[in-house]
């Protein structure tokens, strides 16, 4: 942390920033200029830096470490590389998750896990608990719908992803999931992220609509500090201005994090953009920028989906959409299962 | 909700569109003009726009109706009024809400309430889960603050409020608090607020920082569907670009609110802005606005606090604010405790 | 300027990163601390600091002085105060200016002028060029509106102010305004501003719609590096996610501002809410929070207005808040005219 | 315009509203719902339609032409392709324009376009006027500036590109520039875009800073409305609450813009990240994404840049890129120069 002072500020003034600096645990060391003397306090503890500011002769107190720091790059600085049922996310590879917005029946679980097995998908997702604004929207199918996923997945050969909601939901999640999901409203939901840090599987955590990458960071820190090291960090789309877009999906999340942090970064083009024919380009863009995976909605029929059915791709649009990301991965030196 | 065909729009593609949307489930009715045919849709259900969108001729799709029902104005037209231990929030009453950041011991809240007592503060508030944006900043005292808090507030003759976080602490706050906070993080935690809808004390909810007051709206339309009547609504700034200040505190958020709704707005200056010296100007703002109540953090000695001292005012202070609320409050036909 | 090094960065980092910053004019002094180097650099020059970011070893660079000067607190300590036809800003002076968005006639301008005198209003405002989202949209009078306004001011004792949109309009502004407004779609129009230094009346400065205090400040201080210093400042409002209100209005920039300069702070409670019903309640706070000034659209009829009349007060509705403000002012230690 | 009525409002309240509209010039058509009742209002007046909202009885208004017109794809269903020197920007096309930020020196221009040369680049950009946050930052050279940037052009065979900031300068770059640029704060600066709709060049509008697709659209119909059809739009990136990159860029631009108009969509990547690490990944999305072209900064030296040097490539690294494009750029149909 360092304080700087007004210009000017007495020798009065210097002295009782220090006293208080240290009294909170900090080493302190001084360094003055010929306006501004500036005071550099080292330490482990946390201290709000507001309380520094409101002393007399602070002109402004400035953070210098970022406060995440297992998820840093500094921490490790090889690409993590996170494998689940032979499809990996993190360093030359870029994995691919795909299925319905939401579990409907077996029939369309079944029929889409069908038409995407030819594909070559091997996770499949679907939301079992829904995360609706409105309390008269429809919920999900709950417990009935892990079953669901659980089942058709194991006759395709497919891992399976789903929302977790509430850590009321642990016992139920393990039973069914490969991969947990923390969606974008439960990015700072801490108690849900201290548990995921105790699971011991992958969790895709999905950044919140107004997050920065320093909080996505900081909230996959919660995860790495309980002792789950697999962390796949996910763009979805932030909220923005715009109203032709559901989302703005911000692709310099793929340069940002890989050199910020080692966990593998893979994108949401369905949410992020919300509408069927914005999901390929932003596809391709995905991959030639190098993201580490891509999570896609994709629907048997679309058109009769329950939900964001207006953002699902038909089946042939997705193989289509696949092999186009094949030609590009490897222009940028990674590689598509 | 309203679809608007594009001009000249063929009468095959407004066919079309009419029996999608009746096989929802609505009723439609038509309105042609001379550029764009119209089709009004009628009808209970939940309908993605985005489907009806993506249909051939279709420009856009407008939802007429906001979504909200028992929080709305229609709904019930006269005010709202919650009573806490004598305070009241709504109608022509502002209530206030007091007390520090974070519980950090009994001689700290002893302190505070003593203090507070002699400005006339009833409900006294302070935080024993704390959701923090870094896993290694202090998370709280847990069962133990609360303890406290409920401690020195019966010696004072105060009731209590406090946030709960997780649907797993339900049991703890039932033996504990008045008044169940939803903090700004927590405001879309749909489990949570499904909880809150079960439960037999009033709420505050906490606007998200970066939610639209719909979607304030909505959530509290979970807690009320639930059967708790008893939700007061806290605007506490929002995420913006300036940096000046924590967060942009949002005041027309008070005569927004009491229009489209019968619940109660109160207003956390503290959080809204951050910083010590903008928490009066901004009180005495809210008043003059026409708010219901207030949500102030004050700390004994806030120099030593744990958590957010730099935005807790001393004792003296709230009581010098105190006594201008009270004269602002008659101009706009309020009353203050 | 202050570059904070990585953790256990070489010397020849360190030494590097002093050499270029040397070699751009700076002083440089070090601070060596148990984790990082930091390297103090003081000058009047200006560098990017992602110039420095980019050189080995360096961690971040922070920008200490905030570069604006002359409208700074710490330039001038005690507040200026601009008189305008006997109405004055700033210091424990709260002016108000009020008038019609846009001149339509003269028929218009003087019923309202008629109205508003009889609530002591000496400064009229109204727009002869108006910035229109849309080319199809009414653009404005011209400078048949600045005749018009001009004239009826003059009849009633009144000032005049209106907004200028380009340099080719200075000759034209001179002779009928006694104070230029500056749009929010300007604040970073930089020839304008340059221009604005050089006239010899009082400036309205408004904060872009998405414009920090920071860069408000440096708008106004292109002003007053021009030799004017008389500028006004003045929020109206900010775009954030809210659809409910035109614009949010931010009233933290009373306080705020009025700690980082001498400069007056007025409000628009008009453009910052876009909604007659509103514009009351956000004025009374404004003036709560203790405001330098007001500027208020009132029209003799909004129902016939061409521009903006929803956000117009009828002058009845004016006089009602006109007294209400004078009760709150004295209050807060203000005094309106 | 449809205004949707609340729910049993009354037949007066429904005619007020027809009468209201008629007597605006419109035409009206109802259509009356189960609970709503909706009025139809076709005709080419502009009305504020908050005038109509405050009216007894009505709940929303809602406006369904979005105002742009001959930017709309309705108004010309085939690209516009806009070519300059050889180089094509739509349709199939995709046009790059590449140089550094600032005119430094004859030396300094001639290098970079000597470099560039070298990778095909036929359009050459830099600042000769530069829109600074703070006066006392470098301002450009002027026309000074101009004369180099037109004579190293000459020299090289390349067309020239230069940001104009003020109507007052239209003779000055009439004389040396081949291609007008408006720049992001002045998307909204309608007396410079009237002026751009009567010159006969092409004009680069960028995206403002936190304007919408919209807003961005309207801008450019006042250029086309004046009669000048070659409008390239730019998205440079917009304001949004991360700090890792200085704006976040919006690709999603490329396919909702391609959707709404006929006009060519280009990227800037260099301004729309502000760093030069983020360049490359995000040029290669862009193309990816389907876009009509690039402006990317190039300097021969970054290092010794005076401005922006943090986000200009080297030439090495440019040629580098251009290579992985013209690969990419076939997989989506598209042709780079």
């Amino acid at each position: 942390m360092l304080i700087v002072m007004r210009e000017h500020a007495s020798q009065a003034c210097v002295d009782k920033v220090i006293n208080f600096i240290e009294s909170n645990g900090f080493e302190t060391h001084l360094s003055t200029g010929k306006l501004h003397t500036v005071i550099g306090a080292v330490g482990d503890k946390v201290i709000d830096p507001r309380n520094i500011e409101l002393l007399d002769g602070v002109q402004e107190v400035i953070k210098v470490s970022s406060g995440f720091k297992l998820t840093s790059r500094m921490f490790q600085s090889e690409d993590s590389i996170i494998e689940v049922n032979g499809v990996k996310f993190g360093g030359k590879y870029t994995g691919i998750i795909a299925g319905p917005c939401t579990i409907e029946s077996y029939d369309q679980m079944d029929k889409t896990a069908e038409a995407l097995s030819k594909s070559n998908v091997k996770i499949l997702r679907g939301g079992a608990f829904k995360p609706r604004t409105s309390p008269y929207a429809f919920q999900g199918l709950g417990e009935e719908g892990l079953k669901i996923i659980r089942s058709v997945a194991d006759n395709h050969g497919m891992a399976v992803t789903s929302e977790i909601m509430d850590t009321s939901q642990l016992d139920l999640f393990e039973k069914y999931v490969d991969i947990y999901q923390i969606g974008a409203r439960n990015m700072q939901n801490y108690n849900l992220l201290k548990e995921m840090g105790h699971v011991n599987k992958p969790i895709v955590l999905k950044r919140g609509l107004s997050a920065t990458f320093e909080e996505l960071l900081l909230s996959a820190e919660y995860i790495l500090s309980g002792g789950n090291r697999e962390v796949i960090l996910c763009e979805r789309g932030i909220r923005t201005f715009e109203k032709y877009t559901r989302n703005t999906l911000d692709l310099s999340a793929i340069p940002v994090i890989k050199k910020l942090s080692h966990l593998p970064i893979i994108i949401d083009p369905s949410h992020g953009t919300g509408l069927r024919d914005k999901v390929a380009p932003m596809s391709r863009a995905s991959v030639a920028a190098g993201c580490d995976g891509l999570i896609i909605e994709v629907h048997y029929n679309p058109e009769v989906a329950i939900c964001d059915g207006a953002q699902s791709l038909y089946p042939e649009q997705y193989d289509e959409l696949y092999k186009e990301l094949k030609q590009i991965a490897p222009i940028v030196n990674k590689e598509i299962y």
